[in-house]
């Protein structure tokens, strides 16, 4: 499948010394057909790294995307079809939660699920506006 | 239900002053009778920001907890049963996915779920493990 | 010193089977004897881990502390003074630019620098209100 | 400059609907002329937004490079020169401290400091590696 092989070559770019972990995302918008990948950018102090879903994802919103069809990952595992962690279904679930999410094996076999289902009652941008407080914290 | 009464009271501590939307989450450790709790802490910039979910787990790993029984989570909403966002899920995982989340809504009413339930298929510490790469990246 | 001790103390929680580093930290608040106490909390997906400094800070934030007198950095290297990473530098300032930071070596002699010092010409709560545009972007 | 122009036409595409606060960001990378340049991109979970400098590096990265010469940053603020929050500075600061950050105004003037000046004393990935405890955590 086209998407998850771009995913595969994305991930040849990983920066990832710490985890040795590399892993390749590709994005498709709607209403095109130009795939835009990403790769795992880790960082020393771990919680500054970006998976590649967050790379691939953030480069189509900087060059004028925001409306996805599909988003293919892809791993070193042979033997598990890798999965997006849950900050990365979130940072998918601002730009919808009805699109696709190829999961795929070293083998480019793959496994798919949408955002929803990856996501079962997800927190999303309705949800904050209804949430406001209009006092807010105003200690400081 | 008193982890969701211990969840509501520690809401009141949210330092939320850009998003005013205040979170409170409190959390019960296995074998413990020890409530600890956490709000969100945000941040000028945004991505610095905590939820109250990472506050309370991590306050509790803090103090030498590492298996949990069950985590609630109360917000103003009152049409809305609060749910954890992605990266709370993942965080949740880390220490096991058979374990209760509590989302209620400001009158006290709740909705069960497990982290499991709520994050399928999810991407934990076995799965890293396999797909450790020892040539890794050595570009740098 | 008292404070580099319990930041010492805290390490001894660190959860950290990912990076084998063990950090922890102490906060002191304004007006306050107590001190308040974190490590780091790590996550298989390691963007999602927390710093020491955050898991301590946020829980004073948590108990209702948001003024802060000093915190304290203790690692195991035995040369070096540890430092907060970025992140925490931004997590700390926003809670004001004018309180120190003890960077402690394994034997307990330490550095000591503001938050100032460390973040010089940084971005904080007064930049961010300046900056507010009116419309935003209004794409979704 | 041709770098904070580049950098100003990228925050049109900022992802801002919550703090409403765009910023662009262009990146160059040594021994190239193309300059990579993203956006921020926020989320209804505020900890899950990128800046627009993490977002321009992790681009490059995911597109082959890992050495840069200068990075500049711009926002809609007119009377003061936009600086990276700290989270930023640590991200750039993995692929060396020796490099430019050209901080702007909304009119292109702009002010120059080092990765190394804006976080000094900082944590990097040679740090990580003496501090390794072979021993870890292994409550898990």
């Amino acid at each position: 499948m086209a998407l998850v092989q771009k995913a595969q070559k994305a991930k040849e770019q990983a920066y990832c010394p710490y985890s040795k972990f590399r892993v390749g995302a590709a994005v498709l918008a709607i209403y095109s057909t130009v795939f835009l990948t990403g790769c795992n950018v880790e960082n020393t102090s771990y919680p500054l790294g970006l998976c590649a879903e967050m790379t691939a994802i953030s480069k189509a919103v900087s060059e004028g995307y925001i409306s996805f069809k599909a988003i293919a990952i892809a791993s070193d595992l042979e033997d598990c079809f890798i999965s997006p962690c849950g900050a990365c279904r979130q940072f998918m679930r601002e730009f919808g939660s009805q699109w696709d999410v190829y999961m795929s094996k070293s083998d480019g076999s793959y496994k798919l699920m949408t955002v929803e289902e990856l996501l079962p009652c997800s927190f999303g941008p309705d949800d904050l506006r209804k949430g406001k407080n209009p006092v807010g914290n105003s200690k400081l």
